[in-house]
């Protein structure tokens, strides 16, 4: 209920996601009324799709602490809620970030040995795609904290992609082991210490090259990190437009040069990495871009499933297990 | 003599500057021996161009600490004291950052009300540039620091490119109030009651979007904002290449698109945004990126010129004062 475009996006996802999977359930979470009016039909001829009631809905402005507080039968909270007693194994949600972390941690609680949850997303790089986490769960993180994301980031990265040993990278301003603040230095410190992968810093340069599988860092750098990468894209293909569009002949250029440039537009399309999974949990929540369209929501129950079957939080509980002995 | 190219690159950019710019007049600071073989030429043909002896090269990897004590007569100190002691308007080197900065601040000292410098440059954006700070002078900054640095960025803004009260803005990772991390929001109260153009919080996404002029942010994070955008449009251009190169059908396409392409690339080439300004020092000192070509030099020299012409290290100095009164 609670994303940027409403429900109708996720009900196409969800038909979509049913024509895809043979043996997947979906529960739609939210307004009886307005869901039946959209998904009533499929409700009807595919017994794997059913409605779950919620009265209320969390808005996108609202602060987080309030929302977990005031609005107990939100969509949001009601289908976190079939996580916790098991009637669901995920929860997919395109709601406000903030109100979607508070309730799955208030809900759901942490894995032993995880202070906070993290995001984590998967990201195009050169050869293949990247996992990078935190991406905005908390402003500051601590050298074990760091360390604590390196441990997710494996697991998904190992999970997701199948990477044996994926190679975790600190980002850094160098590469150079006297580069940085003290946090990072620290991190890098207690990771060669540790049993997983560790390849040493990388800088904003090399994040899409290629030459890392798992991206560490504090939730307010990789936000930035991953905004600007956003950004940057769009500016590109502004000015791939801009250009195309001079002139007749330029027009022409583009007409011909079109499935190149929409290979090109695929290849950065952020919809195709929509699902960025809180990490940390005692249970599996995926949160979609809030502005995600059909195409894009359906990638983030993608990520779901592929969590589900993969067991994700026991798979980080039992590593950190291991780490911590 | 620093730059990882070697000094050729730099004789080069000073001879275009020179064909350029009716009245400057450029010292080549380095090996005698080295630079008169490259130079010579020059040198006896137009008195505007002159060689400096200095026996010694601070290597790339080299620890700023020791660079400043055990190299007193190295092309970077020599260059830097012909600031300090009016010999010369501006230095423009290519050398190991760090040494360049230590070297600088040593040598030069900061401006009065100034902790510290901060490493500034000219970024592209929709329908202009940005001035972003600091790139990666110091990891870490306080709320005061983030309000040098937006008084600093302000005046380059002004200063180069004529912008009347530019729009100032803190690099965060949500444009509400209660997003960030307390620095930032403490900058935030800082800012709003100065008589700065402040904006408010920018997110990645907005860098280049043509919202702001100025973009604020601790040298963490702006240096790995500054390399995620050159990794991203690296990455863009990989696609862009290789989508063309598949086959002779999109190869003749990519020949028809060439001129398009072309302004693509110059559209996003680092080597046009070459020259980063070490601002808050008493003296003008720009730093070109390591590996920069005579194209890229050259843009770094006239970003000096620019800088010499306004002013600049006065004009931070008076504009603080304002706002400290």
């Amino acid at each position: 209920m609670s994303g940027d475009l409403g429900a109708e996006v996720v009900v196409r996802a969800a038909a979509a996601t049913l024509a895809k999977y043979q043996h997947v359930n979906l529960v739609l979470v939210g307004d009886e009324t307005e869901l039946s009016a959209l998904a009533g039909n499929i409700v009807g001829a595919d017994a794997r799709l059913s409605i779950r009631h919620a009265s209320e809905v969390v808005a996108m402005s609202e602060p987080p602490a309030e929302a977990l507080r005031k609005k107990k039968d939100s969509s949001m909270r009601v289908a976190i809620n079939l996580v916790k007693d098991g009637s669901a194994d995920a929860c997919v949600s395109a709601g406000n970030t903030g109100a979607l972390m508070a309730t799955a941690k208030f809900v759901l609680k942490m894995l032993p040995g995880i202070d906070r949850p993290a995001i984590i997303a998967e990201l195009p790089a050169l050869g293949g795609s990247l996992h990078m986490l935190d991406l905005g769960a908390n402003t500051q993180a601590t050298p074990e904290q760091l360390f604590q994301y390196a441990v997710m980031g494996s697991i998904v990265a190992a999970d997701i992609n199948g990477i044996e040993a994926p190679r975790v990278s600190l980002l850094n301003i160098g590469a150079e082991d006297t580069k940085g603040h003290d946090t990072v230095k620290e991190a890098a410190a207690l990771l060669s210490a540790s049993a997983l992968n560790y390849v040493g810093f990388i800088e904003g340069t090399d994040l899409m090259s290629g030459k890392t599988d798992v991206v560490v860092t504090d939730g307010f750098t990789g936000n930035v990190a991953l905004k600007t990468m956003e950004g940057t894209v769009g500016l590109c293909k502004h000015h791939l437009r801009t250009a195309f569009s001079r002139n007749w002949f330029t027009k022409l250029q583009a007409f011909l040069a079109a499935p190149v440039l929409r290979a090109l537009a695929s290849n950065m399309d952020s919809r195709n990495y929509n699902g960025a999974t809180l990490a940390g949990l005692n249970g599996i929540v995926i949160k979609s871009h809030g502005s995600a369209d059909a195409y894009a929501f359906q990638h983030a129950i993608d990520t779901a499933i592929v969590e589900v079957r993969n067991q994700l939080p026991q798979q980080i509980g039992s590593l950190l297990k291991k780490e911590a002995a």
